[in-house]
């Protein structure tokens, strides 16, 4: 019995492999999505690869055109209490003062120093801005990346007591693969920033660096002695890569509408009207975070509690019924949010 | 015998595809670079292609790392006497003077409606921006899109009296396509107008408009009556993709460094400086117009006439042999030059 399961299970990998390069699509017995409960969120995504990627479909999208966006923070990963960057850039304020020690008695980096929390949520953009600035430019781009890489190895969300990059959702997850394995190209297209990003994008979602849009800042190249070229960043804002920055990023560095878009918050909805408002099937989607229990729960759409990190307002819900987006309910919706459950 | 050969060319086909298929590269005994000499050149693409893509070769590069990136006017296409872009903006003036009156009587407007081709020639870059500005933004996205490809199925060069988009080097057509049989990405970096150059550049070089970076303005996100959300170019310059622009735009829209680079002029040094200066094997490559018989001859390295346009300096061609970069000659490298020859 079980060597017939085995010769039956190498039979389907082939031909899965098959069918994935002649560009078929891939609907196996196999559920490509077993982390989602049956539902209508579900059907949804189904339906819309189904629509999109079948020959015969009126709705049928040429494989060059299938591009699909996700936001990171609150769509693919978690943000709470704090974007996972932030937390970087905090956790960066002491090498960057002893570096630059007349920072030691300036404003924000002085409370980040005292290690007062509370003072540090009473932060103003201005106090943050002054953070991101001083911990996010002014290096070569490799030093940057070499110390955002040692950080993720090292640092850990104190809920889980895991790396951060352990924090994506499985069900976004599937959805990036099942995506992917029909054709289409994944992009993150982030508020946050497209360097950070980039750093760990392939090992955590399969996403390679060309495909992550962010919020990006200038480099300037130059030449170190020996006359190496290199590139240092610099604080000149290129792309605010949020609200309507999202849908500007996409023109910036895709050039095409997606045809399937997901967020969770207010600086998403540009994005999701974009993608929907073109011709044919287009697929706009909103995780809803209504899970305390399991991760958790903010709106203050449908009566959750308020936010500031990935507000999702009423207004927000009101207009995803009206347009045809699907809001995903982490509770209802999700069978399992992490992989490591 | 002409049915063996159709055998055999049946056969070929089918294992080519095999091998691409598995990521094998391709050194079929067909050549790939048919139109190319045999020559250093010729010899240098291929021996970095194998190079970098046999699995057990010491300097072999992972597919997902294969980054190619190539200029486009004198690199992949014809830049003289003017750059086709700009050609498209002076043919675009009367529409914009029709819709703007208030233009007819301005510098230089009133020079390109005169028809004065030598007043032309002696436009400054003031006088040269003011057309681009008026020409290149302020329109939908969309809207742009139509002109351009409207323009460019009408245009015609007047030597060849062929479109524009005819006008690309065979040779180098081989390279993008045997490097993409390779494994390798190929993208177009450019200082010429990244919205400009993606309405064709799927079409003229298989490459996509993902793959196109060039210079960028900001596009501004509204909405039409009914609510409709489109994008508007605006006359804000986001990324000058011309000199250091070119790594800095490498870095902003790709996000790793290349392993080979293509360029003609001046304004390619810093991109193939930054293409070198990685580790492993690294091909950086300049096209040297020395054929006025098939083409122009400019330099004014080498003795060449000089030029505005594609400028080629006698120190990038010292720089280039210091460097072990490889200055490829159309006159000696390239058998022809054109498909339609």
């Amino acid at each position: 019995m079980k060597a017939t399961m085995k010769r039956l299970f190498g039979v389907s990998i082939i031909f899965a492999t098959l069918w994935v390069g002649l560009g078929v699509p891939v609907f196996a017995a196999d559920d490509p999505l077993p982390s989602w409960n049956e539902g209508p969120a579900k059907q949804t995504i189904m339906q819309f690869v189904k629509e999109t990627t079948y020959q015969d479909s009126p709705k049928f999208v040429p494989p060059e055109a299938r591009i699909a966006t996700f936001d990171q923070d609150g769509t693919l990963w978690v943000e709470h209490p704090m974007y996972t960057q932030v937390l970087y850039c905090l956790d960066r304020v002491p090498a960057v003062v002893k570096a630059k020690p007349e920072l030691k008695n300036v404003g924000p980096f002085k409370t980040v120093l005292s290690g007062n929390r509370e003072a540090m949520a009473k932060f103003t953009m201005k106090d943050l801005e002054k953070i991101l600035v001083a911990t996010l430019t002014g290096m070569p781009v490799d030093e940057f990346q070499v110390e955002v890489k040692k950080w993720l190895a090292e640092a850990k969300d104190p809920r889980w007591n895991r790396p951060y990059t352990e924090l994506t959702y499985l069900p976004m997850q599937e959805v990036l693969k099942y995506l992917r394995a029909n054709g289409y190209k994944t992009y993150i297209v982030t508020g946050g920033g497209q360097d950070f990003v980039r750093v760990y994008s392939e090992r955590v979602y399969g996403i390679p660096p060309e495909h992550v849009v962010g919020t990006a800042g200038g480099t300037k190249y130059g030449y170190a002695k020996h006359g190496r070229p290199f590139l240092t960043k610099e604080p000149k804002l290129l792309l605010n890569d949020d609200n309507a920055g999202k849908p500007e990023g996409i023109h910036l560095m895709i050039g095409r509408r997606p045809y399937a878009a997901f967020g969770n918050s207010i600086g998403d909805r540009q994005m999701l009207e974009y993608t929907k408002a073109g011709h044919g099937a287009r697929l706009s989607m909103l995780v809803l975070h209504d899970d305390a229990k399991r991760e958790y729960a903010y709106g203050p759409a449908q009566g959750l509690p308020d936010t500031k990190v990935g507000t999702f307002t009423q207004a927000l819900y009101d207009e995803a019924k009206k347009q045809g987006w699907t809001v995903i309910s982490m509770r209802k919706d999700w069978k399992r949010i992490f992989a490591f459950e």
